[in-house]
């Protein structure tokens, strides 16, 4: 398997954990070691491993939040570090998405995540995962 | 200079260069030779050296652009790639951004931005840089 197919590989798992609501496999995804942050959309920033993943469990156990499916994802190495872009498309619209991997204990981790709502529509392409 | 002084004085570059409308600079502050992508707030990912700087300049020629400062900067290195975190403030709002940075020719220079608009108001702080 190459870098880039081990890097989208983790990132279809971070939004395969997300989707069904795998709180176990989203503290995994995040790096341990490594200084991690995420900006929600409409949130600030929020910094280090505890606060990051407090947010995302009280996201995935809000039974209102949404369901995502990945689309048109791209892997881009810069040495050990790894930035995918793609798009998240939930029922109230399209997300452009940057995912932040650093190589840690021979796993793609996740560092910083940030979501921004795109005003502009797309034509429904087809989901490179759908949950369940 | 310590790197993240250089990368942090570069990430202070890009929005000087933003708000004094500077497309020379902007021109040098992004990756020459890596690839480079953005995600403007409320637009779908550019990627590429040629699209991304055609969309900067757009937004830095059109005299509605706002005026933008930059506050709460963090730099965290890793590796050969730093991300810097920060607000930017609007007249028409906070916006939170992560700044994507690798070292070329020397230089830290941008590879990524994506900027996501807050909806919750933060009090006013001093800015670390105040255009003109």
């Amino acid at each position: 398997m190459t870098d880039i197919d081990a890097v989208l590989s983790q990132n279809l798992e971070f939004y395969r954990a997300f989707s069904t609501r795998d709180i176990g496999g989203m503290e995994r995804l995040w790096a341990r070691h490594a200084p991690v942050s995420c900006i929600h959309p409409g949130w600030p920033l929020i910094s280090g491993r505890d606060e990051v993943l407090r947010s995302w469990r009280a996201i995935m156990r809000n039974p209102a939040a949404p369901a995502v499916l990945c689309y048109d994802e791209n892997a881009t190495l810069y040495g050990e570090v790894a930035l995918v872009t793609c798009e998240e498309e939930l029922e109230s619209g399209t997300l452009a998405a940057s995912n932040l991997f650093v190589r840690e204990g021979g796993l793609w981790r996740l560092v910083h995540h940030q979501a921004t709502p795109v005003q502009e529509r797309h034509e429904p392409r087809r989901p490179t995962h759908r949950p369940n």
